[in-house]
């Protein structure tokens, strides 16, 4: 190793350890640690930032770079090991103070906001919040608009200006397709409310992450009250669900959704283990995939595309159907597909179907970029947001906690992570018509439920490559084009054309 | 908090975090990530012992205790700080080196004779094992014997001028008792090693440790292959059990010796978290106990004055009778009592009951004293284990797994150890005595399942300090006396005498 390779492997070390002490405060931790735990994390994070920001790190990465004999694999590691350094070093130090502050503190606030379903107790956190993102996109820098420096931070190379047509197109097709989904009659879908056992439900869901090439000998299963995907290299990568009793669906595709994140974690190639290359250094976080986007649509390619496909139920309902014989005793494997494929417009994101997903994060991008941009005030953001709701969905919220209040993320701090959950959509159907394109018989392996294929496909074109390559690199490597939304607008209007029996017009769909 | 205080909170900090890692990696980690956390750890490990060697942290702490108006106990920790700081410097870089490396090798090594059952295979590490101790007891220096400086970092105070007459007058107690015992019928037993579902002995167990005082609000119980307590502050301080079916008592009392650490460690003055008396900053280990010794009498303590006391199972026996109705259909209370109390020569250290636990111990600490003094070789080592066995304990010792290679720690670089499972023993009998003595009624709750005075008695003289004193210091401030076996003795004549109807003489008792 050489001294940058050295240093790198040290932080990524750090960030790993970050990662478990995350892991174990969310799934194991008793209640009574969360202070020490707290400290124990401040303390390992601050000896990170330490570490990457101490001159003799850039001085190595600077070493590495300008050394000719230096292959491209490394040289990339050294470019944004270096392009991480400058970041942090643009944002002043007491910014960075008060926003963890704020970030800690915010999410009390809004805890309790919303629990209280009064946005008022929030507004002045999210206010602030607002203002020290304002500045941190100053701090960082931009061409065009100052949330394309927030944006950034989780999307490298998406701005303002490629989002917004993309957005549009969205939402020129998913509205009408709504609309005319919403004339149809809707499936029975009652049996997924029964009761199922929570230790069942997880017994069928890690066989179902397992079939798919999840690898339990390097990853495990834990209950969590949000479920998440979290890795320690790519030896340790762990996935939770949450198991409700009267909501089948709920684990059962949360964790397909988990498994597509773990097997992109696990897929990087063990030679970028403890690099740069699986580090987040901006973010100060361990993680293998090039973008949140990207990671995605890994979470949406194994969830939706095949977990929720008519293929998968016909090959493995019936075991879904040994696990629970009574209470899925008067459902088929159609009835079961139809059922899990309900589009139905509802007011929280994370209950809602692949349709009108979508709209639901186009309204927060909007009005997180209003925020940004000055144009709207955080005390109209209430109104704003149910009028949105209204226009798309056609439902009257009635009150905050279903409303503006429902999501953790601007607590967090996290403006500008929302867009990339609707580019991992895109990009998930992007590169699933490419590997449909290029391995011969992929689809007819599907249907015997061999999933090998692909998975080495996204493994030899995205997993490998962990950070190498930017979310856009990464698209036209492996499908020949950037972010392009036609597979993804072809494959809803095909899939709900079909399910809901529509006769769509040509000109919906492209 | 002044600068001494900052940074031995911050290696507080990664102290507790490598327990985190480590209990992790005992009860949770997937098998494929141990090569990738054991880097974490060495990360951790090395940035824990760079902090602690920072000339800064040696000057910080030097301004504190060259400050009059240091309290007393902010002075013991800077005292503390310093001796360690000045342990580990007289440590050359290349022994710490070629110590750790051997340790992690040695442990295969040793898994792999064991296995093969073939100590000539472990011979040549263990050999290296005891010149690099000697190698270190010479850098750490001494007075009397190299092994004292060896014992000294797990028993800070005690010598092998105050050990040998200490284990000369339990051998004389204890072989001639067992030599007693084993002229009696033995109680049936067999009840023991029916089919107990492990479920139901986790949930058992730990209502028994709740009962105690165990605090799972800041606690939780896990299964691991060998049982163990760790802390991460007294706000998170956790155990494992290991569940075997056919082995009842195994997991109970292994429970009720881990609660008794645990309590320890949650019983620490809440001040004292983050600081260095809740360190072993010589072991780099995160503990709130003031030595191995002191740790292993309140184990010691809980599990065997009170878990294997008549009174307690005329308490809990019906309990576990509920637990397991037709396991236990044909045992009352008094039979439960006896077996849980049957002497019985056996092979295995961590198999024995209480009276013959110490003949193991004496016999690995007179071995380990002889083989860092040179008087005895490596190869030899085989043939003294089972001649001391032969003339302690009546056996012959078919095989080295059963014999000389059944525990780790020697493999694990662990020599001087040994002598504080006996120090714990000893202690536990004195501290109990003094407690009886002190507090009112003691005993008489004790009957009625009232633990918290007793629990309340040895947190207000032991477990709130931490480390700030030296185990010898806590001996004199709770019991008026120095190590003293007396009520030791008194108690195994008392309890074996009774059990066994023995008429025993005074003079093997005093």
């Amino acid at each position: 190793m050489n001294e940058f390779q050295r240093r790198s492997a040290e932080i990524n070390d750090l960030l790993c350890v970050l990662n478990v002490l995350n892991w174990d405060a969310r799934t194991q931790m008793p209640a009574g640690g969360s202070s020490a735990r707290a400290q124990q994390q401040a303390t390992i994070s601050a000896l990170a930032q330490e570490k990457l920001l101490d001159p003799a790190y850039e001085a190595a990465a600077q070493v590495v770079s300008g050394d000719d004999s230096t292959d491209d694999v490394e040289n990339r590691a050294a470019q944004q090991a270096l392009a991480a350094v400058s970041a942090l070093r643009r944002i002043p130090a007491e910014l960075t103070r008060e926003l963890a502050l704020l970030k800690s503190e915010a999410q009390d606030v809004w805890a309790r906001a919303k629990a209280a379903n009064d946005f008022s107790m929030f507004a002045p956190a999210l206010t602030r919040m607002v203002e020290l993102n304002r500045q941190l996109a100053e701090a960082l820098g931009y061409e065009g608009h100052p949330y394309d420096a927030l944006l950034n931070l989780y999307e490298p190379g998406v701005t303002v200006a490629t989002l917004l047509p993309l957005f549009e197109r969205l939402r020129a097709h998913h509205v009408p397709l709504l609309k005319a989904i919403q004339q149809q009659p809707q499936p029975r879908s009652e049996f997924l409310n029964r009761s199922y056992p929570a230790d069942a439900q997880k017994r069928v869901s890690l066989t179902l992450a397992q079939k798919f090439g999840y690898d339990t000998q390097r990853g495990r299963l834990d209950e969590s009250a949000h479920p998440f995907e979290i890795s320690f290299t790519r030896q340790d990568v762990r996935i939770t669900t949450r198991f409700q009793e009267n909501f089948l669906s709920g684990a059962l595709f949360g964790t397909l959704h988990e498994t597509g994140h773990a097997m992109y974690e696990q897929g990087v190639r063990p030679e970028l283990s403890r690099t740069v290359l699986t580090s987040d250094l901006t973010g100060l976080y361990a993680v293998g995939g090039a973008s949140y986007g990207t990671h995605e649509s890994q979470s949406r390619l194994w969830e939706n595309r095949i977990g929720r496909s008519k293929a998968y139920w016909e090959l493995h309902f019936p075991q879904l159907q040994a696990a629970f014989p009574e209470q899925l005793a008067d459902v088929d494997t159609d009835a079961f597909h139809r059922a899990v494929n309900t589009v139905r417009p509802s007011l929280i994101r994370v209950e809602a179907d692949e349709l009108t997903y979508d709209l639901h994060i186009m309204l927060r991008v909007e009005l997180e970029r209003q925020l940004i941009g000055g144009e709207l005030a955080v005390k109209d953001l209430p109104e704003a947001w149910n009028a949105r709701i209204k226009s798309d969905l056609g439902l009257d919220v009635p009150d905050d906690a279903h409303g503006v209040l429902q999501d953790i993320h601007w607590s967090a701090g996290m403006i500008g992570s929302f867009p990339t959950y609707t580019i991992g959509n895109v990009m998930a159907s992007q590169f699933y018509a490419a590997a449909l394109e290029q391995v011969p018989d992929l689809e007819a392996g599907l249907l015997r439920g061999e999933y090998t294929p692909l998975r080495e496909w996204l493994t030899d074109n995205i997993y490998q490559h962990g950070r190498t390559f930017t979310p856009h690199e990464l698209l036209i490597r492996a499908t020949g084009r950037g972010l392009d939304p036609q597979p993804y607008l072809d494959y809803l209007s095909g899939k709900y054309g079909e399910l809901y029996g529509l006769n769509l017009q040509k000109e919906q769909t492209t």
